[in-house]
């Protein structure tokens, strides 16, 4: 292989993609503001906080130091919280050659511009190329080598080639998709829609009314993601029922987990304490819920969300009212 | 409402679907060739075998004799398993009267004709009216008010009006749909796909693994479906995408339950007598291989299916030789 790559991040699905390729051989340095989190990957060869009990291999490198981990590698991986992205990027444009490309694991969109990742990171380093890596692909189980297909996408097809080679192997399918459009929304909406669907096992609603309810969540991310110029093919893919699947059904879910926390009777801040990382939905919908507004988009579920998120609405009067819409013709 | 109903077929969903009637006051029939359950009905209120734990009311009346149970109603529930309907409704003829309007809930495809179920039944009763019901709707949770939407479908909106007005409820939402094929094909396929949900799940794959499986299966509804005259909204609506769903990830699927225990390493039969029900993807799967080929459609998930089922292959070669097919860009 010979390509060095660099994490930026230690959260959980950067250090499992970190495992994953340090086991094929690449060398991986990876960055952390955190001193605790680089110190247990370095000594413990375990990421304790957020990817418990999976082995490090020594191939993998931590340091809190960002400008040795980034001029260490010829392609950067940001694996930083949505809201978090534009920050990194600036902070370490110096560092930064025009060069080495910049591969983009989050899911969400900035809230205060309303931009997908890609854009956001565009702006601040409008030299680089920017790849996109989306699709279900719990962290728990990437770093166990359990089979996962996921998709790259970008504005240039080689760089994607070159990321699709990178990460390629016989448990871990990288498929291309030139839509990057599709590729973001479909990741950044399916997060609102899992902490709904989270919020219907949480009250204790069945499999019959989850399933309803992610069928109406899938016409929601096309509706939208259409709107701002995603493919329809896309949404029917791996980053868009593929992952919307993986987010409301697995118990890996972090989304899904704040949302039974809130399905339960928990407050918000108590749900996104307890489960202890970012919980991505959240910035979706608040996102979401001004896009929908400003482009005219009829998006229920997240307008629902948005209700017991930001407005403090019962949960449990609100699901039900989403279930028991008057619509008598099944529409999409 | 003054209609009364009655049921041919005793199975757990059949079942559900009388309690929920009889508590919203329908006079409900049950016919059941097997005394044991018309017995267990009758006298100790509860389906024994198909729906334990489930209280029957008194509305709903069961027996044997198939003439007196279908003259007392205005409308005939189908509700035993695909290849038994033509036999069943062949059998009663002579006591059906066109004006009856005949509901099939069952899901599948004859296997020796190929026919779809509403097909079959108006071959053997052409004067009647047929509505198929389809959707997410496991009977255990339907039994206990937990909110599902279903579809109904019909050559005959009048017909199907009456029968979403019957059935519907405010924990149970039906909607109509004029696409008749799409409704009936999307029921029948999404059973394989849990078949073999179920078995990657017994082998030990991840959730990320059988997202990716599920997002394929969906574009093998699409592909079939269309090529059968199918409409493309359907097939991501309640009785495709989401009874999709809730087949390949609920514990009520019984065709989950079976790839499940194929998946570690039961036999077809073995896996069978142990769901002790009917596990409608097996036939589904003969009668869409034979399908495929005739009308040239590229179905491979059911074909890895059909090679486990029918030809003895091994479920963890063929279940990996799926996920690791060489294509490289996300077509559908």
């Amino acid at each position: 292989m010979g390509l060095s790559v660099s994490f930026l991040g230690g959260g959980s699905f950067g250090t499992a993609l970190s495992v994953m390729l340090a086991k094929k051989g690449v060398q991986v340095n990876l960055w952390d503001r955190k001193s605790t989190i680089v110190e247990d990957i370095n000594v413990k060869r375990e990421n304790i906080k957020y990817l418990h009990k999976v082995l490090i291999p020594k191939g993998v490198k931590a340091s809190t130091d960002g400008e040795k981990v980034i001029k260490s590698s010829d392609i950067l991986v940001l694996a930083v919280p949505s809201q978090a992205v534009r920050e990194v990027c600036g902070n370490f444009s110096q560092f930064i050659d025009k060069d080495q490309i910049i591969v983009n694991i989050a899911k969400g969109i900035e809230t205060k511009t309303g931009e997908r990742l890609s854009q956001v990171i565009e702006e601040e380093l409008p030299e680089n190329k920017v790849v996109v890596l989306s699709g279900p692909s719990h962290a728990e189980e990437v770093a166990l080598d359990i089979p996962t297909t996921v998709v790259v996408s970008s504005k240039d097809m080689e760089a994607c080639r070159k990321i699709q080679n990178l990460f390629m192997t016989n448990k871990f399918r990288v498929y291309t998709n030139e839509d990057t459009v599709g590729v973001e929304i479909g990741g950044a909406v399916k997060n609102i829609i899992a902490l709904a669907a989270g919020i219907s096992d949480g009250i204790g609603y069945g499999d019959n009314s989850k399933a309803a309810l992610m069928t109406r969540g899938i016409a929601e991310i096309v509706r939208i993601g259409e709107r701002l110029g995603g493919r329809r093919e896309t949404f029917s893919g791996l980053s868009g029922i593929g992952d919307l699947i993986v987010t409301c059904t697995s118990m890996h879910s972090r989304n899904r987990k704040a949302g039974i926390l809130i399905g339960q009777g928990k407050s918000v801040k108590e749900a996104v304490k307890q489960v202890n990382m970012v919980v991505e939905g959240i910035s979706a919908c608040q996102a979401f819920h001004e896009l929908k507004s400003k482009l005219n988009v009829e998006m229920p579920i997240t307008e629902a969300l948005y209700e017991i998120l930001f407005l403090g609405k019962d949960p449990r009067y609100t699901v039900y009212e989403l279930m028991t819409r008057a619509k008598k013709s099944e529409v999409y």
